[in-house]
């Protein structure tokens, strides 16, 4: 009695899922908007940055061969010719013998190739003693030393973080070419299922996965549709699938948590598009459909919440990245020291909860449904499909929630 | 001639930015949009969850003695009295040399005390052989395992995560008591300053600080309203910060570059309010200001953004935990091996940039006003104030960007 198609490997189920996602057109966003976005071009520096050379120090523009061997004792002695003001041209030029006041951020004037931090000088009427010997660009960023103009400073398909978007500023992007949010409908499936404001009776449970989704695809920058709670009945059940189908860029439909749920989830994907995986060789998630119809993939979770969550993160976030044009996803991992042996069996890849403290990660082992393990441990390991287990000891990488 | 008041260490400048800062009221939010919102209160379990003891296989509930003993080839024999439906009662009792189908997810009938997984049973019309000998409670989820009624699911002041709203739908939390979100005035400082649009021309650089900052409020669940630049007027920016001040429960105010540029920020806060502190034995970021006018607190940032980065990093999140609530910020961290030795003075925190790769941290030396190494690193490394400086091959922990 087989409960499932043959399960695929892992690396195949995201192989497939990145196939039949494109990604989402281009919009422009403005740049106060652009945090957490993902670009949709490379961007180019369309200026020298800085695009003059500019003093880091608040105090004098000299020549550095003017203080060749000055000191606390033997400062050299150099005539003040003016001040540099703040965001303007320096409008003057250094000759042998001289100097000029410059504020952080200024201008260096012309001839002059460092400046003196104010705490090295001494100021007497028009001349400034400088106590200390500078070397050429000495407190000086030089024109273009950031960024050169025409360089990429930031390529396609990067999530934008707070100091990207710092960087767009720098570069003149003030309305940033980005990737439309996609729009994900939310299916959830179970004759068990009740609404989270109802007490469930006898044998209900609260529709978790509605929530569990709509959270992930928040935390993933899309948007989302929630379909609700459908009964398993075909005719229902389809005509929620093709509504979400036809309104969104991609749906998620938990399943039911029993077998017949999960076979009729499966059938009714093949009636209105294709299925294309039924059963990952993933634990807990084996019973995850991927399909679609007409363009639009379809992604099958599990009814267990826990084995729900951890598809979303292999295979559900490789499918947003497929959409939103992500290149690199965020997987966040730590190293770890092993606190417990991890038994696994070959042929499938093994995600199990740990909890990290002081360097070493403790698996919490436990069954798959249960949330309280969920939201107490950091994170998880993976345990590859071809390894029997992890030893106590081994380093291991977290990939934290 | 100093540039600043009395640097106060980092803890200090921490303690400060708590002090004067306090958690915003409490609004409801739909549960479907509680994601990365801070919870305003504890949160329990309304019930038991599951309420009821679960099945988490196909198969079939027996009374585990029935099964003592028995294998592959000496199976037990039961009499199969009923099927299981999945969100009701089990509706029937399992006496002695009974058992019922049951599909994962449904209420075990009183009586059993087990399940059997389907794949170790074979069906004969009414009468089903079980070939594996089953403990009490195996493949059941009993009722309050998860959660018992009553307990402390979640805890205030908790940043919600995407398995968070999972739990909040289970124990019933359709509407979520979360701070509401700080609106933050953003005002920059600066002659040199020019719009984003603008092409800058000599001794001018665009506006960084005013995105660099929207993006961090964004990042850290804020609102912001953006003041624009202002020039380095007393009158125009007296205004500026009155008006933010009157509209906003914060303000950051990124100051200018140059020393007269500061002196003059904080002399207006202590105009229209009080200054609590004017230098932090911080590198980068020293000439940061903390102050308040009523009670708005306000955070005055060096000019250079890279150096503005790490005072919003370590003081900015600081003060906006004080206003959202938020428990436990969530500073990543990582742990990697020192590539090159990192020296620094004693008496102030040190931030340095670092790029890791195979469990090493590089550091970025550079001069701080950088934006590349700031888009080119993957977080940076705090050396302690008491510290004269990091050693190549010592352990580090990478604060993650």
């Amino acid at each position: 009695m087989s409960l499932f198609l043959k399960a695929i490997p892992v690396d195949s189920a995201v192989r497939i899922v990145r196939e039949i996602s494109s990604p989402m057109p281009e919009e422009m966003v403005p740049i106060e908007r652009s945090y957490d976005r993902v670009l949709a071009r490379d961007i180019p520096a369309d200026i020298d940055i800085p695009g003059f050379n500019r003093s880091v120090v608040d105090g004098y523009a000299v020549k550095s061969s003017d203080t060749a061997g000055a000191g606390e004792s033997v400062p050299a002695m150099l005539h003040l010719t003016g001040m540099i003001t703040m965001g303007t041209e320096a409008g003057l030029e250094i000759r042998r013998g001289e100097c000029a006041y410059i504020p952080t951020g200024a201008e260096l004037p012309g001839g002059a190739d460092a400046a003196a931090m104010v705490e090295y000088c001494d100021s007497l009427g028009d001349q400034v003693l400088i106590k200390k010997a500078m070397a050429p660009g000495e407190n000086v960023v030089c024109r273009g030393e950031d960024f050169a103009s025409g360089e990429n400073v930031l390529p396609k398909g990067r999530r934008l973080s707070v100091q990207d978007v710092g960087v767009l500023a720098a570069v003149g992007i003030n309305e940033v070419p980005v990737r439309k949010k996609p729009r994900i409908g939310v299916i959830s499936t179970g004759n068990e299922l009740v609404e989270v404001s109802t007490i469930p009776t006898g044998g209900q449970v609260r529709d978790v996965n509605s929530y569990l989704c709509s959270s992930f695809l928040l935390s993933l920058g899309c948007e989302h549709t929630l379909y609700g709670i459908v009964k398993d009945d075909r005719d229902l059940l389809r005509a929620a699938l093709r509504t979400a189908t036809e309104e969104c860029d991609g749906v998620i439909i938990s399943g039911g948590s029993s077998k017949d749920d999960r076979d009729m989830s499966a059938d009714l994907i093949g009636e209105i598009g294709e299925v294309m995986a039924h059963g990952i060789a993933i634990s807990p998630g084996k019973p995850t459909i991927i399909g679609r119809s007409g363009e639009v993939p379809i992604l099958g979770l599990p009814g267990h919440p826990a084995s729900a969550f951890v598809v979303l993160l292999i295979i559900g976030r490789a499918l947003i990245s497929g959409m939103t044009g992500e290149e690199n996803g965020r997987i966040v991992t730590n190293c770890a020291v092993l606190a417990q042996n991890i038994p696994s069996s070959k042929g499938r890849e093994d995600y199990v909860r740990v909890r990290c403290k002081e360097g070493m990660a403790y698996p919490l082992f436990g069954k798959s449904g249960l949330l309280n393990t969920l939201v107490r441990s950091d994170g998880m390991i993976r345990v590859p499909a071809g390894s029997e287990g992890i030893e106590t000891g081994e380093d291991v990488e977290v990939i934290l929630w």
